[in-house]
């Protein structure tokens, strides 16, 4: 997606080979205009594929993944990182490690709002290990929902979670892929 | 709003006399559409107010803030509740007591975002003390930003928040108000 790859060039900060900090437009300052324009591109490249229900994880993937599923006119749900003392009900959780943040959370989804015989749309902000898609990935299998698609804003291609969802049988479209990082320098793959 | 009145009426659960669940379109499952209209209500309800940024507080801010921010046709900062890794710069701060999750996080935002002249629009899903909303303002105040507004989904009207914002001289616009809950009941402020 061209706009969202002259966002990147012009106001990402490369700041090492694997950190590419876009928080003035993504990760805490957010472009409503562009997030939109990302949620139509998404219903865009699904389009044709029965889509219930978008799945994504706070916060970041929130603004991405509302504005898909607005353009797709299904729910979003967005997985949480804790449990909520007003989040009592069944949950099914999943352990995601995050290599940027060094930690690992509990992610959780009620059993509520990703049912049996979902076909569900997995959005989030970065994939670079895979880790978060992964475990948005497990939560649907556990309850017999089917994820029809992984939709990433930015892909480190250079990282292996790509490789192996698709490996995995997984429809993953990223709307920027970066083929490195250096301080100071972003290039993309050439598509 | 009608609508998101009838919302909470049929999908709202109230838990205790201060616990209300929405979890089903606004805490952990989103209506994109409701959520679209309710930016756009806030847009109608601050219309002539010189407003520059929205400014909410993640997780559950994000979905109406960015609607809101999408609405104004200006960018939306979302508040932090604990340091990344990855966002390294100037940051101020605020403590915001949670009486839900019965925890204090540091908020934090950079101050490469919320510039001294801003014209903010805080947006947040529920005012009940107004703990996080004094926080956000406090952290506009910090860097000699104006608080132009203060846009709520759910208030509610039975604790004090909005009344001491009111009375310290804030507009505070709230989308539905709600009087008394009893487990099983919901009560709206007549307006």
């Amino acid at each position: 997606m061209e706009q969202l790859k002259n966002k990147i060039l012009t106001e990402g900060e490369a700041l090492s080979e694997s950190i590419l900090k876009v928080d003035s437009f993504l990760n805490h300052q957010m472009d409503p205009l562009l997030m939109k324009e990302m949620g139509e591109e998404f219903a865009k490249r699904f389009a044709g594929v029965e889509i219930t229900k978008v799945l994504t994880i706070e916060s970041s993937g929130i603004g991405p993944g509302l504005m898909a599923a607005l353009a797709l006119g299904v729910p979003l749900i967005f997985a949480r990182k804790r449990k909520s003392l007003t989040l009592t009900a069944d949950l099914i959780t999943a352990s995601v490690h995050s290599f940027t943040k060094k930690e690992t959370n509990e992610v959780t989804v009620s059993n509520k709002y990703i049912l049996p015989g979902d076909q569900v749309l997995i959005i989030d902000d970065f994939l670079a290990l895979g880790q978060a898609a992964k475990g948005l990935a497990n939560i649907c299998e556990q309850v017999g929902a089917k994820v029809v698609g992984i939709g990433i804003v930015i892909e480190k291609a250079f990282q292996d979670g790509g490789k192996e969802l698709r490996e995995k049988g997984y429809r993953v479209e990223s709307l920027a892929r970066i083929k490195a990082l250096k301080k100071g320098e972003i290039d993309f793959v050439e598509e």
